[in-house]
């Protein structure tokens, strides 16, 4: 099948731009170094080329995402990063561990391990709050946690601390330092904990964080343009195709690619030398900026947008078009979405 | 079933509130002269509601959108109130129309109208900029459109020009001034036109824009925060029911309902008597302002939270449900994502 053949808006991933991040976090960090986050893509399809270059284990987000790595054949070492509380959910997923899959799970209060001990989950994580407001118990708190987790029977692997609030920071020096001061939180709670996993991490700080055991980096194999700023050795693979269907003499063209397209927490996309207007919902409203000579699109020509950020942009599609050049190799089913 | 059985993040509309929105609007503006835009809900068993409630036509956004309403045999009087020029989709919905559903289609240019008539498109409506800087044509070029589309053998019902410009000012007077002016551009293009539809307007206009024939109202069945500041007689339906996961000694509660769950670009969603600090992929973090004696929910508990946007809020879940009270009264599938 050809790009052009494709109902838009599309998400295409540039099969060139995977293969270099691929191979790039590969060898910074080989096998269980990385233990990449499918959230970012929620592509079973794509987890499969992460587990070809290297990686057995993956971080999700979501029991559906458990659920369906599982389903996929890739359920060899996957962690729950995050805390759950619905004992239907949690139940499955120890029915899936009981069956051969190795499922962990992370916990951050006396209720999440209550929990995760009724639902018989096997293995668990104790959270870690380093800084970044959200999830994970004070650090003072892990070792106490941990023994509680150990007295309900279950196997504590290590512990896990996400430095959200470091890993965007545009400049290297502040994020190393942020990325440090957290772990030296983690590494306190890993010695109260004990354990062989200290799991950490994220794109922005890959290769920066020498703490954790395993980084649960997820947009490097994708990137967007809002991680694009940190001069990272990572390529944008993804794009979303999409087709012009109205051009004003007012100077503004509109594309088929909007709010059901695009997450846009992390504001607007980018079009190569257009400005971005707007967004409505499903429309993208783009002229060239002042000054510039770019001349404006046609009704019916295809275009490209770079999404802000790929994880939200990419819960919205049900399938993604591996490309090269005008060609579609495949086409995967984005089959992680849901909860 | 009871709703504390749903799996979280789940779409809850509230049956009181959905049935007063219909019941206000249907008083308000009767049978065909409300043409209920489905985007805000991409619900065909909403719709059907809809159609109970006396509204014969609808306005669709997508292809999709016009193909899934007709497979629910709601296909009387369909307007794709947007510009396609894919051919293999426009043939679709042109064999749809052929087989017995009425299907109309905007053109604001030689290109759409070329594409409308190569795909056996039957009726068009030419589409007209009323302000916001998006589709439509300039008024001045309507007539010739509407000539040109006749001579390709197309049908030309009329006009359609959204003030979507104006639908959101709060004052309602700066609302009605606006709405005005660009009803007056829309009406200039008409009388050019001819053809007995003048389709336009929206859930913040619905009262105020006495110019078109049929409003394509479609937020005001469920409503947003946004929409709510307008002091319209539409009551909040929609919320999202979510789980606290996470409570920390720092001040602050987690709960599950993040960016994958909630259209961002009105910023972030509500919740009562709490301040919400910001969303991730899978969390909403927020606590008690300042000053306030409100207790912090614990972990287990069930929350509620109103989007800011419902639209791309809706377009990123599989099922809504009606629910009364603590009471699931029917789960339907938002059948009508995609394109």
């Amino acid at each position: 099948m050809e790009v052009f053949q494709l109902v838009t808006p599309a998400l295409l991933v540039d099969v060139g731009a995977l293969d270099h991040n691929l191979a790039t976090m590969a060898a910074a960090l080989p096998g269980s170094r990385l233990r990449p986050h499918v959230k970012a893509h929620k592509s079973t399809a794509l987890a499969r080329r992460q587990a070809e270059a290297g990686h057995p284990g993956f971080t999700c987000a979501t029991p559906r995402e458990v659920r369906g790595m599982v389903e996929a054949g890739l359920g060899d070492d996957l962690l729950l990063a995050n805390e759950v509380v619905d004992l239907e959910l949690l139940s499955h997923l120890g029915t899936l561990a009981r069956s051969g899959a190795r499922i962990t799970v992370a916990v951050d209060s006396e209720e999440t391990i209550a929990a995760a001990a009724e639902a018989r989950i096997p293995e668990v994580l104790i959270d870690v709050n380093v800084g970044l407001p959200r999830c994970g118990c004070a650090p003072e708190a892990a070792g106490r946690l941990a023994e509680t987790a150990r007295r309900r029977g279950l196997a504590v692997r290590g512990v896990m601390g996400y430095e959200g609030h470091a890993v965007g920071l545009e400049d290297r020096g502040t994020r190393t330092e942020t990325v440090e001061a957290s772990m030296e939180l983690l590494s306190a709670a890993h010695r109260e904990v004990g354990g062989e996993v200290v799991s950490a991490g994220g794109t922005g700080s890959y290769d920066i964080n020498t703490v954790a055991t395993e980084i649960q980096a997820g947009s490097y194999v994708l990137m967007d343009t809002a991680y694009a700023k940190l001069a990272l050795p990572f390529r944008n693979a993804l794009s979303i195709l999409a087709t012009v269907v109205s051009v004003s003499a007012g100077g503004w063209a509109v594309a088929d690619a909007g709010l059901k397209a695009l997450g846009m927490d992390h504001g607007n996309p980018s079009i190569e030398g257009m400005e971005v207007w707007y967004c409505s919902d499903e429309h993208v409203c783009f002229a060239p900026p002042a000054g510039s000579e770019e001349p404006l699109p046609r009704v019916g020509d295809r275009i490209s947008i770079l999404p802000a950020h790929i994880d939200p942009t990419v819960a919205y599609h049900e399938k993604m078009h591996l490309v090269s050049g005008d060609t579609v190799l495949e086409t995967w089913p984005v089959d992680l979405r849901g909860w």
